[in-house]
């Protein structure tokens, strides 16, 4: 069965890997062994926090080539993901990159059960920016795992490994988390999509919570139909989730092409020294222009205002209703950012916290009538490539402008799909995120592809042309 | 025109003026002068805490005498009404009962401006406990007003006088406001109908919120159609408040006639010691499976924890949010309740307020599977008829026995009618809720239609018959 050079050349993608064992061509014990050799081919690349044990997961993955007649209704069959290590797997400690915190699921996540129970083949937890409080991921503890450009590069985060996983050709998917743009800033950073879905419509159940009116289960992979294939195993009305959206089924997951429509850049973009990126943005604009769109302006500061809450308000308490004991029972194992989080977020009144919920409301509110006549926002996702020495440096300061663009879009209740714009002259990408209304995912998988097609940026690392 | 004795016996029902006026019969002149009329033959009642000038409001009444022709687009042509003080009517402070509060509103309240703009006529403000803060009247500052079976009986609060001016025939319909039964509470004391539309159907903007997320506005009249007729007229999307559903205009204000249907009685019933209400809500219950209804029960104690929460909880922090400023600048102002609240308040942290949140989602979450199947939530509206004399002895122990029934219900994001049952054994009223989930008023208001036909309690005060 093996063939060594094909298996070299494999793409993970869950749209192609799919086709490919619809096809026969290939099975999910080639697969394992292809994943196994080009995760032991990148000894410690610092992705992974816990991987599973190799036997354990061949031995999957003959069970599931045992229930190859069943691949009609195992919409992920053997398709290998991760899932980032603030996300439960029963059978693993959750982690979120701080070692004594030791939250022991006997329950796999929501999220994590339904691609399960599709046929997707676990391979382990990935890294992240400590209690995924970053944008940047250089705040894993032990060492950040390397953007698949360049090492000086940030991989972004907090997301980190999930991203990078991806884009090296190691998954097919990961499932990470996203309060401020955790699943979409590394995304950008290493060329591949990140699906923010609607608030909801994918449960959190068994997600460590930052916000949890914020958070949400995003998907990486490669594609824009590559990631819709996941969601649409993973979107699902959840019971034991209060958070879970009670019309989650009826959100539609696609929608028919779109040929028309009006979209919004923001009226003050920001580059932070960067000359290299706004081209790449006028293009993708002008792109979006030729394929049928009608550009206009949107005020960002409702977005910029809304994204200040989730660090700079009374919002940070829930990072501590969460998981506030570890500053009493761990402080040393804290990177300085979470721990100078959690200590604010014990001044904070529940008049500041009403308060700080009033003043969202309002800025939802005004965005509604701003959104107005608009089908889609668009925005880059990160303003430039930031290197990992300048957020060493200043490591507060430059993760604020990373989420520029991101911050907002969890606190106003809306979706996003970040993907591939460019590549930029220097050879590191440039990338876009479609913003649109909470229920939007099925329009935004429209545009995306259309964009995708009309772009034609080869995603993932690079060369790998996955 | 006047005609003294067939003016007496007038009933300014919203339904039977409306349809007066439309024949012809009466004209807006005449119900001023009958309303003044009655107001002052029962001279100081406690019931306004301001009125509009005489000659005022003669003059608005011959204004609308004069776009009679005009009828047909104002609903509520040249009904009186009254409005609680803690809702802004431009050209009157709003006091809360609070002396010094002083809150001098520029524009009226959006409800009560799309009365106004109906040809509804504004006669004065309506006294209640302090801030809405207390179910049972004797919280008005400077004497309560009088229950109008008995004055030994409490007229029931927080809109004590919304209630009374409604039942002793002295308005058409009043708007209070209600979060934990205040709009549904002075209607059972005082055998009238108190109508809670779900939350953000009507908009709050105008009133001083307690907790804005279950503070509502509420309709008093005498029947059912009589509030359903103000209703529609004051639901309505607001472009100007961030708590109005946009869907508002989309919630059916009518259904067609219930006929079979599942409700439930709470698993707990609890009567503080009274033996007559329990008969009358066993007739109340026997007639509406006599109409149609099969009979189950609920765990009762979703709702009493959720409740709870009003007083018990971080959630008293949004009435410093809103008024706490009063406890540094007119401590003396204030009554015992409202104080010891807001200075509880202050001890609340952030963390504290996100909690207390979480639990009700929590709640809410588990209401919605307990209603599976349910149509609607049946209910005691108060437990019996408490005195005057008890509030005073037990000021809080006996007002939280008085909300045992109505706490739940803003929390929980549901609507409710309180509607008069029965006439008891010792001729005070008793009144039964139906509890429906968001956005199920029209179905509330064609059950109730026909449990008030069935019923024939004559509603308001004994002997009025209105």
């Amino acid at each position: 069965m093996t063939d060594e050079p094909r298996l070299t050349t494999l793409s993970l993608r869950p749209t192609a890997l799919t086709a490919a064992y619809r096809r026969g061509d290939i099975d999910p014990v080639d697969v394992v062994e292809e994943v196994l050799r080009r995760m032991a081919a990148r000894g410690n690349d610092r992705v992974w926090v816990q991987t599973v044990e190799p036997a354990l997961l061949r031995a999957q993955a003959v069970a599931l080539r045992d229930r190859r007649a069943d691949i009609d209704n195992l919409p992920l069959y053997g398709l290998p993901f991760g899932v980032k290590d603030n996300v439960d797997v029963a059978g693993m400690p959750t982690t979120c990159g701080c070692a004594g915190f030791g939250r022991y699921p006997s329950s796999s996540a929501t999220a994590v059960q339904l691609a399960l129970d599709a046929g997707a083949l676990f391979v382990g937890k990935q890294t992240l920016d400590q209690f995924a409080t970053g944008l940047n991921g250089t705040r894993a503890v032990g060492g950040h795992c390397l953007n698949v450009f360049d090492p000086s590069v940030i991989p972004g985060g907090s997301s980190s490994g999930s991203g990078v996983a991806v884009a090296a050709g190691l998954v097919s998917f990961s499932l990470g988390s996203d309060t401020g743009g955790s699943g979409r800033v590394p995304a950008a950073m290493n060329n591949i999509v990140g699906l923010r879905p609607t608030m909801g419509l994918v449960s959190s159940r068994g997600l460590v919570y930052n916000n949890p009116q914020f958070d949400c289960i995003p998907v990486f992979a490669h594609g824009v139909e590559d990631a819709y294939q996941v969601l649409e195993v993973i979107a699902a009305v959840d019971g034991l989730d209060p958070l879970s959206r009670t019309d989650a089924d009826q959100i539609a997951l696609d929608a028919p092409p779109v040929k028309h429509f009006r979209f919004a850049i923001p009226d003050r973009l920001a580059w932070f020294g960067d000359i290299q990126s706004p081209e790449c943005f006028a293009q993708a604009v002008q792109r979006l222009q030729s394929m049928g769109g009608e550009l206009c302006e949107i005020d960002f500061s409702t977005f910029i205002e809304a994204g200040s809450l989730i660090f700079d308000s009374a919002f940070v308490a829930e990072r501590a209703a969460s998981y506030g004991e570890v500053l009493d029972r761990l402080p040393e194992a804290l990177v300085p950012p979470v721990a100078s989080i959690l200590r604010r977020a014990r001044d904070y009144t529940a008049i500041d916290a009403f308060r700080a919920q009033y003043r969202l409301r309002e800025l939802r509110h005004q965005l509604a009538k701003q959104l107005a006549g608009l089908d889609v926002v668009v925005t880059p996702t990160v303003a430039r490539p930031f290197r990992v020495e300048e957020l060493l440096a200043s490591p507060i300061e430059r993760n604020a402008e990373v989420g520029y663009y991101t911050y907002g879009v969890g606190p106003l209740d809306l979706c996003a799909l970040a993907l591939p714009a460019a590549l930029r002259p220097d050879g590191l990408p440039f990338g876009i995120s479609l913003v649109g209304r909470a229920g939007a995912d099925g329009w935004l998988r429209s545009l995306g592809g259309r964009f995708e097609a009309a772009t034609a940026v080869p995603p993932g690392a690079p060369g790998t042309g996955a």
